[in-house]
């Protein structure tokens, strides 16, 4: 049952092994609520030095400095690896989430014959690139709600978030990757609402292919690099379409023939941002210190107390939970559903100090990310908003359209 | 003739119209000489500061500073456009060179048939990306010494470096771009040797297509986002094979179907490199204020002075010319050979604090930025190498294989 008093809440975070992580970012919000950082990480305290460091050593080495940097991708790869669950060289940084997602269902799609499977609610990009991939390679598309009884062969390629944006949901990644190997496809994991926020465990799970961003759990900041995972065993048999410099074997040679260097590196294109990899490189470092089961423990936690509080004084209110009630089956953002869900947002921006987002058409998304979010912010932000409804306040914003991101 | 005394040269950065654009540089070279800008630029002074004012406005506005930077990719481009001779909202900044050139290769594919032609010498992402592009769609890829003569058609796509990165031959792109239209073939221009070097004329050329980095003559960064042109007048007839979130109308509606917006963002895939972008506005905002004319005509002194004190001190060394001897066809780097040129580079490096790179076989390239790049610098470069290499320092260093950026 929940902490209906803030004074459990305050015990909840008393009791956090983790709770020290939080200070390890810049706050600095006075008495604002940030509830959006699976959409935009906050920044880690570390970044501003890390970032000025590297901006110094630019300045200072200039082209001297390439040795350090050349490697960076696969380095920093590394860092994240554990976070998701991966094994050391599978996974890049490199390029971003839409780049990425683009180049691995391509290459799976040179690997296997037949229709690309993918849920017809997922996030636009995703969406997007396999719209035009299958009408670039002529294969038929799926787009479904339930995505196992789409998987009647042949089956080339199965593409889904890990945690839907809208709804929280997380899937069965182990159990819909067999399912896809089961139909002769590979899996292709979207884990920008999942990597730093749910364990991910590609390895154990068999997982063939997987993308995500680094700007919403992982603190990376706003564009930062994307990453890519492949799974070793598959490493040789796959290639990037985008045959670029910096997957060459021997890249300094400049040879005639493309022949693209073993391992992760293959899936490379262009020279790596090498600034944004500093601050790649301390969010993915920090969230792999705090450490993926200690993080989802409080996570469950966290949710929980939004889904009891919202049982308690949002669904009276006229709110319906967008979000599943079980633990084990979603991420780290807590989807809340009203009709008047745009003003209800723009309110809390405004006029309680709030920052969650929304998703048309009916959802203000809480993002909770338990690397700095506090059992008495959860707390805060549900009172905050009950307050707001109950009292109309949401009433006196203009209706309109939304454009948050 | 070759100002052959030191005071020559100091009297052209006397009376250089343009020199004090250098004290905007980090600079703190003590007593070393860098002529590597055109391979990673200098950092501006500004730089800094506003990367750290980026960043701790990701820190403090987090999600709500979106809206700011949401236009950035075709606000940085404008402020590029004219340092390449383009018109507002033709140019774009983001992803990387190889990611781009694929993006526009793609594109001139879908709407012309025929080979694609470019040079065999060229830089070597650009030939991977066309030789994979070539093998994806079945196209002819002939990538020769001579264009001209291998334009007959059908032709859908000529590809070719504006300056050369060995030689820093300045092609003829008007001229060629004419006779790729004659052939009735796009012609997609790679300028990342040229921009902020050479006057560019993109629009007044009838040039279709262009890419280019920004972390040479630009000053943009380690690995900074790119940046891509495509003319207004074929906007409406390309699409980037990549469909993504960025490039959609409505973003935020999310809708079912891929529609790319018009003009330049349709040929945008993810989401924008934030803080990069901040750099690149920096170093492209420099290059305009200081006018590609008044910079190219520096840049044509600075060469003429290299190639002048190359044929009184280095010819009779051993070393030749690598670089075209009439000004207006070479650009803003001096190749200079000479069969032991890797050894001289690392020796100028290590024991004469003089940074240049090498390019195999045989390249010393001299890069000369106008923008920082003083007469003294350059006439200090070539004293260096031809006392190094007359008292034989280089042959101090150890033979071995080469890796310089």
């Amino acid at each position: 049952m929940a902490p209906l008093e803030r004074a459990d809440a305050e015990a909840l975070d008393a009791a956090d092994p983790i709770a020290h992580f939080r200070d390890r970012f810049v706050l600095g919000d006075g008495d604002r609520i940030y509830v959006d950082g699976n959409s935009l990480g906050r920044l880690p305290r570390e970044t501003a030095d890390r970032l000025a460091a590297r901006v110094e050593e630019w300045g200072s080495r200039l082209v001297t400095a390439w040795p350090d940097w050349i490697d960076l991708p696969l380095e920093v790869g590394d860092v994240l690896a554990p976070v998701v669950g991966a094994r050391p060289g599978e996974v890049a940084v490199a390029d971003s989430t839409t780049v990425n997602l683009y180049k691995l269902a391509f290459a799976a799609l040179d690997v296997r014959e037949g229709a690309i499977v993918a849920r017809a609610g997922d996030f636009p990009t995703d969406r997007y690139v396999l719209q035009g991939l299958a009408a670039q390679r002529g294969r038929e598309l799926r787009l479904v709600d339930d995505v196992r009884p789409a998987l009647e062969p042949p089956v080339a390629l199965v593409c889904l978030s890990h945690v839907d944006y809208r709804t929280g949901a997380l899937e069965d990644l182990p159990g819909v990757t067999a399912a896809a190997h089961e139909a002769g496809a590979l899996a292709l994991w979207d884990l920008s609402h999942s990597a730093g926020a749910v364990p991910v465990e590609l390895e154990t799970a068999g997982a063939d292919l997987a993308v995500g961003c680094t700007y919403k759990y992982l603190n990376a900041g706003p564009g930062a690099p994307a990453f890519l995972y492949v799974r070793s065993e598959l490493q040789p048999q796959l290639r990037s379409p985008i045959w670029g410099w910096f997957a060459q074997r021997e890249q300094f040679a400049m040879g005639p023939e493309y022949d693209p260097v073993d391992g992760i590196g293959r899936f490379l294109a262009g020279t790596p941002p090498v600034l944004d990899l500093a601050a790649v490189a301390v969010g993915a470092g920090l969230l792999a210190e705090a450490g993926i089961g200690r993080l989802r423990e409080k996570s469950v936690a966290l949710t929980s107390l939004v889904v009891d509080l919202h049982d308690a004084w949002l669904a009276p209110l006229g709110f319906e939970l967008g979000t599943p009630r079980q633990p084990d089956r979603r991420g780290a953002h807590i989807s809340i559903r009203h009709p008047d869900a745009w003003r209800i947002c723009r309110a809390l921006i405004e006029r309680a100090d709030v920052v969650p987002d929304f998703r048309r058409p009916d959802s203000i998304r809480y993002g909770l990310p338990p690397v700095y979010t506090r059992f008495v912010d959860a707390w805060d932000a549900v009172d905050r908003l009950r307050r707001l409804v109950a009292e109309g306040v949401h009433l006196q914003v203009e209706p309109g359209a939304a454009r948050v991101t």
